[in-house]
Order: structure tokens, then C-alpha cells, then sequence
């Protein structure tokens, strides 16, 4: 048997991983966490997450591109052929069960699907299986009191790589919109929620879990935060302010 | 000190909750659960998820309505008041910490923000706080190998108290659409996927992680699923059929 399992990590939180994410870290031959190639933002979180819960010499880095950065590139490529080629390795070498930590959900924006696909690729023997994780959006729901969706209400999950048209166009129409990924198109999206009457209803969120954590109403974001806000950085935007006495 | 945490228990599956879940449920001085006044779906689910993780005296079933089912009715506001006021019963006999269990995440179409302001008109002084859960949405895509969203893709997640002509409109417009709550209009649902073209693409779930589980393509359900799908189903519409050698 040969399994190669993509585990949730969650957000950031070593806390917010699932009792089967532990267990399957645990039982892996080896865990492969994702160190980023450009900078030391997202996937380090994976590691921190891991080493949380798992002691000794399964865990091994390897260096990955962040999902979404600039497409398809081929540097991008390669750094998935060289993760999948790790993995593949691994195998050979003997493991039997692999887990590959990615941050958040892996059935969502992860880099784990590309990788997946290419390890079956080059060894069509794999099996491949996923544990959900904790996203993004649930913890910055969490930490700034924020009802995500409730009743009739949809709710639209929105990567910022699909344009700041469609972000617009996505406020005037939902009753809740969720933005990943936006760090760099900040000042323009906080543009756009206000120029659709929404900037009450709208909270940010970025580092969450770590030291640099920042959480609030967009309305209270310091100049600098908005010119600098990290690539994964999150915005929610909700039919309205529903206070519930959370921390904000 | 006194504080309402609505810790969020996944799915349905005892290891699908999240480590600092477990935590708070055990920290507690009181636990409350679900128990459903109309029947033995979805609630029951929490309670089992809680007591996999909590031994003792701590856990107190409180009568329940599914949310949404058939709006804010005079029967399932008794039903929030009543649990409100056995949170609130409990505070005064001297708790400071209590959570409230619920399916999924209490951000996403979850009773406990209901009960939340309820508490909080009757009790001002309560903090409130939530812990994510795992969502059927996210359990169902990795049982059935399928991706939610790559790239660009927008992702919408829609409850079908929103309405059929809603739904047909959002699978002509987006990329993955999630459907809750459904199982009275499978049937309806599953003409406005053929219709869209969609349906090599649609996968359906309901009990997760339970025995009587069903989880596969559209295509492959059977009749008599197709008319009795019970009232937590979900159905997922993904950009492509993405076969990742999943469990399908």
C-alpha cells in the first residue's frame, strides 16, 4: 500500500488541527510540510502546526511555491515536480504512509491538489486520501465575533486572483463575501466595500494565531496595515454587523 | 466571569473535531447538546462527537430545532428560548464556563448564534466566543476525492431555504456551488444540475461518518435515495470532475 494523505493543518493555530489530522501525522512514515520558496509568510505555519503534535525524524521540509502566486508559472511548476519527486522518493525508499501537511483545507485553494496529481502521474500506484482542515475564514469568523452565514443567506468564497471587477460585482450581489488571498489589492478592495455601502459590515484578518496577528472592523485598520497587509490576508464582508460580544 | 463558547464538533465523525474543541468541551463546567425535538437527525451527531471526548456529569441534552427548517417559527423560537434559558439557569447556579455544542461550525447556518443574542438579552454579562468546526462541505469533498476550489475558481455556498430559481441561477454563474440542507428538494436539485449540464460533476452526501453514510456521483444514487434524502444532504457542483483516486 502505498497512501499519500493531504492533511489540514488549519489556519495557524496549533490548536485548531483535527484529533484525525494528529493521528494520521502520527501514524505517517513521513510528513512533508511545505517551506516556502519566496518568503517566510503561510507555510511555515504547517511546520510550526506539525512539530506541534509530532516529535522526531518523520518530518521533512520541502520548498514550495504558495498556490495562486502569478499562475502557472514555471518556476511554480518546478517547485511542485521537485515536492512531487520528494514524495515519490519517499516511497521508494520504503514509507508506505506519507502525509503532506498544507495549511488550511486541502480541498480548498491548497497547493495539495496540484501535487497530487503529479505524484500520480509519475507513480500511478498512489492512492491519495485528505483530512479536512480548520480555513481561514472560520478562524477570522471566530476571532472577530463574526456569524459567517445564517437562514437564507449564501455566502461567496472569493480568491482574489479572480479580479477586483468580480470582488465588486460579488458585494453588490451576495449576502456574504469572503476574500482570500488579497494582501496586495487591499486599498482597492476596501475601495470597493465602501463604494458598496458595506465597510460597517466588513472585518479583516491576517497572521492569524501568530504574535503578529491582526483582527478588526476594516473601518479601524491603520494606513500602513492596508499598504502592507500580507498575501494571505482575509476579508469578510456579512449582510450585516451582527454583535455577539466577541473580541473585537 | 461568564462565558458561552459554541464549540463547533464537525460532521458527525468523533475525530473530525478540532484539539482545542476537545479542550473546551472538557474545560467546561457544563456541556449543552442538541437533542432534535422532531426527529433523530444532525443534532444527535453532536452529542455522540462530545461524549467520544468528555466523560462525566458535565454533558445536559437540551431540546432543539434544526435552523431553518421553516423559518423563525413560533415553535423553534420556544425552542431557542428554552435552551437559552437553561444556559442561563445553569450560569446562575454558579458555572462560569459553558459550552454549547454544535454540528459543523457555529459561524456557518448553526443555531448557536440565535441562542447566543438570547442569552445575551436575557443575561448581559456573558462573553461569547466560538471554536470552528469542520464542515459538511469539507468532510463530503474529501470522503468523495473531490477538489472545492483551485485557482480562480469562486466558490458558492448555498442553503436551499434560498430557493430553487436561486439555485439553477448559481449553477449557471459559478464555478462550485455547495447546496445545504436539501433533502426534501433532491429531486428539484438534481433536474437543475442536468439542466445546467453539470451533472458528471455532482456529488451527493448525506450521514456522514455514520453507518447508514451515503456518499457518490449523482448519477449513482438510487431512487429511493433520490426521494427520501434526509434533511442535512449536501450536494457539491464542482469547475471539472477531478478525479484525484479518491474513495469514488
Amino acid at each position: 500500500m502505498r497512501l499519500l494523505t493531504g492533511v489540514g493543518v488549519g489556519p495557524g493555530d496549533p490548536e485548531l488541527v483535527t484529533v484525525k489530522a494528529v493521528r494520521v501525522l502520527r501514524e505517517a512514515d513521513v510528513v512533508f510540510v511545505p517551506v516556502l520558496a519566496d518568503g517566510p509568510e503561510g507555510p511555515g505555519r504547517a511546520e510550526a502546526t506539525v512539530r506541534a503534535h509530532v516529535d522526531g525524524d518523520t518530518v521533512r521540509a520541502v520548498p514550495f511555491a504558495l498556490s495562486d502566486r502569478g499562475g502557472r508559472s514555471a518556476e511554480r511548476l518546478d517547485a511542485w515536480d521537485e515536492a512531487a519527486r520528494a514524495v515519490v522518493s519517499a516511497f521508494e525508499e520504503g514509507a508506505s504512509r506519507i502525509a503532506f501537511a498544507t495549511i488550511g483545507d486541502p480541498n480548498i485553494y491548497s497547493t495539495f491538489s496540484y501535487l497530487a496529481q503529479t505524484v500520480r502521474t509519475l507513480m500511478p500506484s498512489v492512492d491519495v486520501a485528505t483530512v479536512p482542515g480548520i480555513t481561514a475564514m472560520q478562524d477570522l469568523a471566530s476571532r472577530s465575533g463574526t456569524v459567517l452565514a445564517e437562514g437564507r443567506e449564501v455566502l461567496a468564497l472569493f480568491p482574489m486572483t479572480a479580479g477586483l471587477d468580480a470582488y465588486e460585482q460579488a458585494l453588490e450581489a451576495f449576502d456574504t463575501v469572503v476574500a482570500y488571498k488579497g494582501g496586495r489589492f487591499l486599498p482597492e478592495m476596501l475601495r470597493a466595500v465602501d463604494k458598496t455601502g458595506r465597510t460597517a459590515e466588513t472585518v479583516f484578518g491576517a497572521a492569524l494565531g501568530l504574535p503578529e496577528e491582526v483582527v478588526g472592523p476594516v473601518a479601524d485598520l491603520a494606513p500602513e496595515t492596508v499598504d502592507g497587509a500580507p498575501y494571505l490576508s482575509t476579508v469578510i464582508t456579512t449582510a450585516r454587523r451582527r454583535e455577539r460580544g466577541g473580541a473585537l
